[in-house]
């Protein structure tokens, strides 16, 4: 299975209306009157992508029977929050293109990145804060916490390729995991009460996210520029050593660990990846974290057993399928 | 009058309890546990500096008998607000040195900069949204939407040297004075109600904040680099054209005109600020921005009128001296 994005907005049937919203909400809040402001918000409308998170909020929401008013506001803080970190990654990592739309810092600078970044985050809160129930606010403001907190950890461990398992996954399930377990969370439980619920479904986000980022892991070693729609191979220009690279170095020799190493660090070095490729077990190591994203979203797929059968648990079941199986 | 740190320190005499306690709220919400984090946080805390605005917050709340348990959670929120514009403003000017101590970048890198101000935004909100009423994160949130437009509208304005001076008293209004006028509404009105003493007070704190910037942006030109214990003559470099520069330029023919822009962006000019005040009236631009600033803080004194006399009230009233006079 080859989804394309028409597919995804089959699987987003049950809860367009509310994605509509959604999108209506972003609008609203992003129509500043600041003149430099809306110019940003302009060319990263652009960015918008599959606004997956938003639409869990409203899946696990409906699957849930618990969709309120309030659900399209809380799906466009999700995204809010997500285009923040999106930015604020733009001036990390000096990606030159994501989604075939030059970055913002390409376009202004990093200056600019770093201050619309904040602007985004700043006016989630903002919306948050105007929510009936404070949970919306007191998720998000502790995910957003992990959220940073994760990509600290991950830049500290740049070229460590005797990172384990276990680590790269806390790693990445901070940076990632995150928004995805609140997204879902916020759906199954806002505006309050049903713990064991939200519990359930903060779980199912958690290993639908982490599995998306071990995929995404792999795309930036796998897909072609043209293919991702993003640069790819800078994980290892950037020196990220993520799960297929640590899985290939773990089986390797001395002579082969220096190899590897080098292909991360020597200067000057044109294809990283296809370096990489020749001198490691790559391919065997993406098709092991393949499988390992493949057991987390069997895992998450389980625990919908809980929710009522219908369009959004359905959705929801086939939400798991396109994760693993998206090539970009 | 040429006040030092030890008499700021008799200044806020009233609410040195609370200052305590802000700064211990603060150590706590910083102790991730996190490796990375805590370094970053131990270094931070070095910038300290002189906690003027979580002060405000105290000050407004005891001089409006408005004291609750919470305000030195709230002191605290504005700090780390506070401090993470100040993590990210070292991603933004490349400043050298702030406060004598390398700034976040320069240890790290920009990256990690960008990470550790969302962290703190973050830990920042997350704090507010324990508290008991919503007041704190609504007003807070609010104020940062603000602060970031402000930055960005600056960043937009560079070399902008035909800016009036409502134009450039909105940019600094937005992006410095809005966290003064915020700490002080909350001290006055948290947890809600008293809305006209909040708006009063809000005033205040924004005609004193927009003092400071008025002065930070003179001493920026004037005090040398041990005086100021932070880089100065930024500005110049950077491209902001601050109050007594627009003042001069103003006054100058197109001659000087030119010469005054070749200050700001001839390469390898070795000091600007001093050939700056070779080529136009500088010292004039500063005497009439000091004079702006002087007007603004005798508006914000005279507000106080409306609280009842005491120690708090007379320590907001030094706090307007302390800006006018501070050399640092």
């Amino acid at each position: 299975m080859k989804p394309d994005p028409q597919q995804l907005q089959q699987l987003l049937a049950p809860v367009q209306d509310g994605m509509k919203r959604m999108r209506e909400v972003i609008a609203l809040q992003l129509a500043d009157a600041s003149p430099a402001v809306r110019d940003m918000v302009e060319h990263v409308s652009r960015f918008q992508g599959k606004q997956l998170r938003a639409a869990l909020v409203l899946l696990c929401g409906d699957a849930s029977s618990n969709s309120t008013d309030e659900h399209a506001s809380i799906a466009a803080v999700v995204e809010m929050i997500h285009l923040a970190t999106l930015v604020h990654d733009d001036v990390l990592d000096g990606a030159k293109v994501r989604r075939r739309v030059a970055c913002v810092n390409e376009r202004w600078d990093n200056q600019v990145a770093v201050l619309f970044g904040d602007y985004l985050y700043a006016r989630a809160f903002a919306l948050s804060t105007d929510l009936s129930s404070r949970l919306c606010s007191r998720v998000l403001a502790e995910a957003t916490r992990r959220i940073c907190i994760g990509e600290i950890e991950q830049a500290a461990s740049r070229y460590d390729f005797e990172m384990s398992q276990e680590r790269y996954e806390w790693i990445a399930g901070a940076k990632t995991a995150t928004l995805y377990a609140a997204a879902c969370e916020l759906g199954a439980r806002y505006p309050g009460g049903h713990e064991s619920m939200g519990a359930n479904m903060r779980q199912f986000g958690y290993e639908l996210g982490l599995a998306f980022q071990i995929i995404d892991d792999c795309l930036d070693l796998t897909a072609s520029l043209e293919q991702a729609g993003k640069s790819v191979g800078t994980d290892v220009a950037d020196g990220k050593v993520t799960l297929p690279v640590l899985w290939a170095y773990r089986r390797a020799d001395e002579a082969r660990r220096a190899q590897i190493r080098d292909c991360y660090t020597l200067a000057g070095l044109e294809d990283r990846v296809a370096r990489l490729s020749e001198v490691c077990e790559l391919s065997a190591g993406v098709e092991f974290a393949r499988a390992r994203a493949n057991e987390l979203l069997r895992s998450a797929v389980a625990r919908l057993a809980l929710l009522p059968p219908g369009a959004s648990r359905s959705a929801l079941e086939s939400v798991a399928g396109f994760v693993l199986a998206r090539d970009h």
